[in-house]
């Protein structure tokens, strides 16, 4: 067992490495790239994911899985090496069922379709992108038939986001959820205490936005030792091995909130990438274990840490002393007010913590009605603005903010939305635990003081890397099956508070 | 035949994506890395460089070949086609020749040696990097061997950087240089003419350096939309494609030579690249033919242009518009003089273009006599301490001065040192017959103007790419065949000039 355990690593290693590989090339793309470059770094991409996905689906990879596997039955369960035996079965047989015909098609469609969106989305007409998406929509049907049998068509594409979650699991969920937060963002427009964000929206120069965002990131645990940050249109985080986590944000000279908390955010990614064990080092499970879990670790920081009074209370005399004239006779709550401000909006990335969420639904209800044949793709811009209405009581004035605003279904995502929302509604279901664990928790971040969150977090979610799927990691940390009533009572207590509810 | 060609460049496309994966991942090392990723980067290199290899020596490609080479004696043999199938059927054959296992041992002992001469260099202790450097040397005796039979031992290793050059031609060409350029030094030495340089060891702002050297290289024709410069300890240029070739430099606040040069000799190599002919990008003919003809083209813009009164002419009120305070006072003569100044030194990186080529002959002389077992690894600190002050009059305080200096042979490189002396020559015998196709090329340059300068090595140089020899695009270029005389020549008129020789 342990020569063949062995030749496995060694051959996911090399597909660890193309894909690292792959990583920087798309790092660098968003960052530094000059823009003669693109052409041939498309060239490279290509062949390099092609590779990597050659190499981790040969025949031989398959073979030591099939021989490992009735080994690994003595093991013990939660030891790497049953986890990753097991994970990567998982992942190869998944992956040995697409035709690489269905493959190169994609790719191609993909790319037409991404090209027509953004002409789309320019223009602001829908019509340029429909046939490209309608493409995009039957191939992706095409994919999930190489799935059957399945309990819910939708499952297959899930399951690429958030292994073993069952599309009933969401709906169930969501149907808790919606009418909670439909009644909480009615309450809130009808409060008597409204706020003014005003204050966020001065000139803030660039460099000290930049340099306060890193010192409350350096106090939260990320190691610029193992990472750092970099300027990019989007931001994100990318990991090219568990010393090598980078971030990037970007930085709005005219509003506080862009730069500020979208590095706390990317941070949160990176701490979880920063903490999983060294021993996962260069296998398919040196990562987070699902993009849900992923968002509990981003909208923590972001968010329950980074949006809650305990820390500004840390952090506010502080950055008040990097914009003095700008901030110097702002009062702490109405600073705190200011980035807690609850206004329905049309854009998903611009929402606020209790909007948020209904963004994520509609998608999701709109990706099950095409996929359940109920919708046709042509119908999608006038959905779309009815239910921005129904849930969020704006209409977009144009499709480029309304249905054409995300680039997923561009790209070929389809299940992806709803790990937004449930990485939400994890974080708050980690944080009641935490909260029992550490007693003074609300203390220590007063204090500026991190190590035991951070540890918490390592201990319970980030060590694990890929071992368990995530929503059996989530039982393991909290004890609990996946739940919206926490966060829903997070959202009432604070923003009932906030507004006097 | 189309379909071949077609396959050949289909394949040869993978191994130059990989190539460019790996390219990219080397300067994001140089560059940006945080110290953590070190050990994850290595391991990516090795994976790419590896399959880059294995890819490139695969049998698919030595059948291609074959099939191609008959049929390409029909072609022109200027074309394309007729020279990607000779040229690379050179490098295959070449690369098919060296067993898998020597390029295992040679990766694990140069790693051994590189670790063990950053020690030595470190400590000034050359017994430390000694038994190293022997296993080094061994290694390369064992590859000499792969290529029995040759001219003279140092062939297959020069022919590696100077394809079809022979080592009787680089001991001939040195042998010529070697009385004149000691001679030029002693009598700059006995000169009654001293220069003094102090001017330039000032406190010149960072950014400023910066900017004035963009400013430079931007005139000098280097795309910005098809690169960019980055800082880095030790300054170089990088190829991802035709359309990204990126260069660094490192800024010393108290010396103003160091980046500003640094840019235009690092700018010479990349407009190099950038001007080679998009017909051969993804081919292995996509980068300059040789080390010697890059070497041309950077020293030709730090040198000939760079260090020339003409260019000076042109940008000194320039740099004395980014520093008034710094040199409003100085003269453009006295300017000019002190960024010319002869003073023979310890090291090479720091040597001026009267001495420069005096450090590279030592080297040369050194890696033959090792070779040919006429001198042993343990008296190489004597003998390198002897030479210097033979060719020089100086001699290294320690070995970290001396034999330690360079990182090459810590590298397992030998036969490259040479490259650099051949790029001196070959820069001055273009530019002898450029003079004649551009008359006013001096007016030019004192009015700031590029244009045709650039062009003519676009022209005769940097499209052809990898497509000819260096000796045969030399000759194409100039007519000549390779020659010490017309550097001899230059150096004698320009330093007679600044030192009234």
């Amino acid at each position: 067992m342990e020569e063949q355990y062995k030749r496995l690593l060694e051959l996911l290693g090399e597909v660890s490495d193309l894909q690292a590989a792959a990583a920087v090339l798309g790092w660098d793309q968003q960052t530094y790239m000059p823009p003669g470059g693109a052409q041939g770094r498309s060239m490279h991409l290509a062949t390099i994911t092609r590779l990597a996905h050659e190499k981790f689906v040969n025949e031989e990879i398959g073979e030591l899985l099939e021989a490992l596997k009735s080994e690994a039955a003595d093991l013990d369960p939660d030891s790497d090496e049953a986890c990753i035996v097991k994970q990567v079965s998982r992942e190869y047989e998944k992956q040995r069922k697409v035709p690489g015909e269905w493959v190169a098609d994609f790719s191609r469609v993909t790319s037409m379709a991404h090209q027509s969106w953004e002409k789309a989305r320019k223009e602001s007409d829908f019509p340029t992108f429909e046939p490209d998406l309608e493409s995009v929509f039957e191939l992706r049907r095409q994919y999930v038939d190489f799935f059957t049998p399945y309990d819910h068509i939708y499952d297959p594409l899930l399951d690429d986001f958030e292994p073993g979650l069952k599309t009933s699991d969401v709906i169930q969920i969501f149907e808790e959820l919606r009418p909670k937060q439909v009644e909480l963002v009615q309450a809130i427009a009808e409060s008597s205490n409204s706020i003014d964000d005003a204050v966020l929206y001065q000139s803030f120069d660039e460099t000290k936005q930049w340099d306060f965002g890193e010192e409350v990131i350096k106090a939260f645990g990320y190691d610029f030792d193992r990472g750092r940050q970099d300027k990019s249109p989007h931001p994100f985080t990318t990991s090219f091995s568990i010393d090598d986590v980078r971030i990037t944000t970007r930085v709005r000279p005219d509003f506080l909130s862009t730069a500020l908390f979208g590095t706390l955010h990317e941070a949160g990614h990176a701490m979880y990438e920063q903490g999983i064990s060294d021993s996962l080092a260069r296998t398919p499970l040196e990562g987070g274990t699902s993009l849900a879990v992923h968002e509990s670790q981003s909208r923590m920081w972001e968010n329950l840490v980074g949006r809650s009074k305990p820390f500004w209370v840390a952090f506010y005399s502080r950055l008040q002393e990097y914009f003095p004239s700008e901030l110097g006779d702002v009062k702490l709550d109405d600073f705190y007010q200011a980035i807690n401000l609850v206004e329905p909006s049309l854009i998903r990335v611009e929402a606020d913590e209790a909007t948020y969420n209904l963004h994520i639904m509609l998608r999701f209800e709109l990706e099950l009605a095409l996929l359940e044949q109920q919708l046709k793709v042509s119908d999608l811009p006038e959905v779309w603005n009815q239910k921005m209405d129904e849930y969020l009581g704006v209409t977009p004035p144009n499709d480029a903010e309304g249905v054409l605003q995300d680039i997923h279904w561009s790209m070929g995502i389809f299940g992806y939305f709803s790990t937004y929302s449930l990485g939400n509604l994890i974080a708050t279901m980690l944080w009641d635990k935490m909260k029992i664990d550490i007693p003074d928790l609300e203390k220590q971040i007063e204090l500026g003081k991190f190590d035991d969150l951070l540890g918490w977090h390592r201990e319970k979610i980030h060590q694990h890397g890929g071992k368990y799927e995530p929503m059996d990691l989530v039982k393991r940390a909290t004890g609990s099956e996946l739940s919206a009533e926490p966060y829903i009572r997070y959202l009432q207590t604070k923003f009932g508070e906030i507004y006097d509810l």
